[in-house]
């Protein structure tokens, strides 16, 4: 059983490829930004909407281990989800995995961190954020963990 | 003899090669606006004021044509500079040299029109981007050519 | 109506984009080569099939006119099609729209040239590429043109 | 005082941003890589020789901490430094910071391990290796750490 309920699915594209024939390191955050994109969409929130309303989503720290390389065409399951949210932190874990073989080729974590615009300082995590969160992983994330 | 005379040098990067084992080659493109930056600074506009003031840059047209491969780690010459500036447009036109052996790696052609934000619409080239592309290429853009 | 048949509908990634707020002039070609990757699958030919048993296409010309920016998780559909075959030269056409309003973004060409590894020169477009692609595109590409 | 003695500096191109108007999180991966390169030139290693003779360098892990962000044209001085060499690994920090203004952009760590190609397995960091990167950090990297 995977880790995390919701997946994207995307083929590895050739300019994401380098001379080592298979996705250049770099190029995964890539995947995993994609995946993040689709995954508050379908947790309700538009990425404009989530970052907007004097809001912005400011990556803290992102940690990926390698473990198995994707190559050019290679369909690639990318699994997300929020794993916790501090006061003013959301943790995102993910895991990807190549759909023909099952393999799983790179997992971590990205932490980002709510900035209210008009203070330029970090604030606490909105509660519609809590809420859909909350909803969609089945959690109740409605006070800091 | 090279047909510009201002040039900007740069290395391959690991992250801009395929699996081909070559610059993947829409990363050509990188090359070009890293040498247009610098020439626009050695002309005595930063970027940000060529843009600045109400005016913003658009690229129109891009055209390369792809003579042969560089790889990682190769030393790159990027020779750029204005060939023609209409009543709203700049051309500008470039050659990549392999510098390591002299081979002629790209050569081509961009054209970008000038834009005046507040109309959202083409304006004319303005005369101090005129004067100083003119007195770095030694030639007279003061009019439409 | 469009002036190709084929087309591949992807949406903007915000690692796209550039800090005008819209997509880097550069990636478009990474749009493009997206389509032409599923147009040769769609023709009946892997990528990876039809640069293998000896051959390889090249890109050797790429012209591209920028019509309208795209913007952050903007829907984009690429057309793309074969629109001549010479000897040894392979022409694709391309338009891209944005879905939501039908706006045409860029435009363009990109020249292959079908290369023989072993001699390490260009050779004659395979008769299997000119049956496949004529076949799909209802032209006779048969001979050069 | 710095942590690293190495330093590579460069800048902020364009391409590299996003349309937050900062350079994109992934591609401070591009900054790192570039810096790992100038650094194991430095150390009297190319890439190549260091990757080739039956060696392969894979990267394992990736931690990043994005502390500040960096703008186009940002002059940016990437430090590294080989921190711990393990049985097959090997441990990179890295600290980048504006030269402007000295903020410090982001810092983390990127664990190679040493794979034999014809094993497919990770082998023992080659004792050349271990001697170069000792000379070069005055420190004794010679048993597994």
């Amino acid at each position: 059983m995977k880790r995390f309920k919701f997946k994207e699915t995307l083929r590895v594209r050739f300019s994401e490829t380098d001379a080592q024939g298979v996705v250049w390191n770099g190029n995964y955050l890539i995947y995993f930004d994609v995946a993040l994109t689709a995954y508050l969409r379908a947790m309700g929130l538009a990425y404009q909407e989530a970052v907007g309303e004097g809001y912005e989503f400011t990556l803290a720290r992102f940690v990926i281990d390698f473990k198995a390389p994707a190559a050019f065409d290679d369909p690639v399951e990318v699994y997300t989800g929020v794993t916790r949210i501090g006061n003013s932190s959301i943790h995102f874990g993910f895991e990807m995995f190549n759909v023909d073989n099952g393999l799983l080729l790179t997992q971590g974590e990205a932490i980002y961190v709510v900035i209210d615009r008009r203070a330029g300082a970090s604030t606490r995590v909105p509660d519609r954020f809590r809420e859909l969160a909350g909803k969609f992983e089945g959690k109740d994330f409605s006070a800091a963990a």
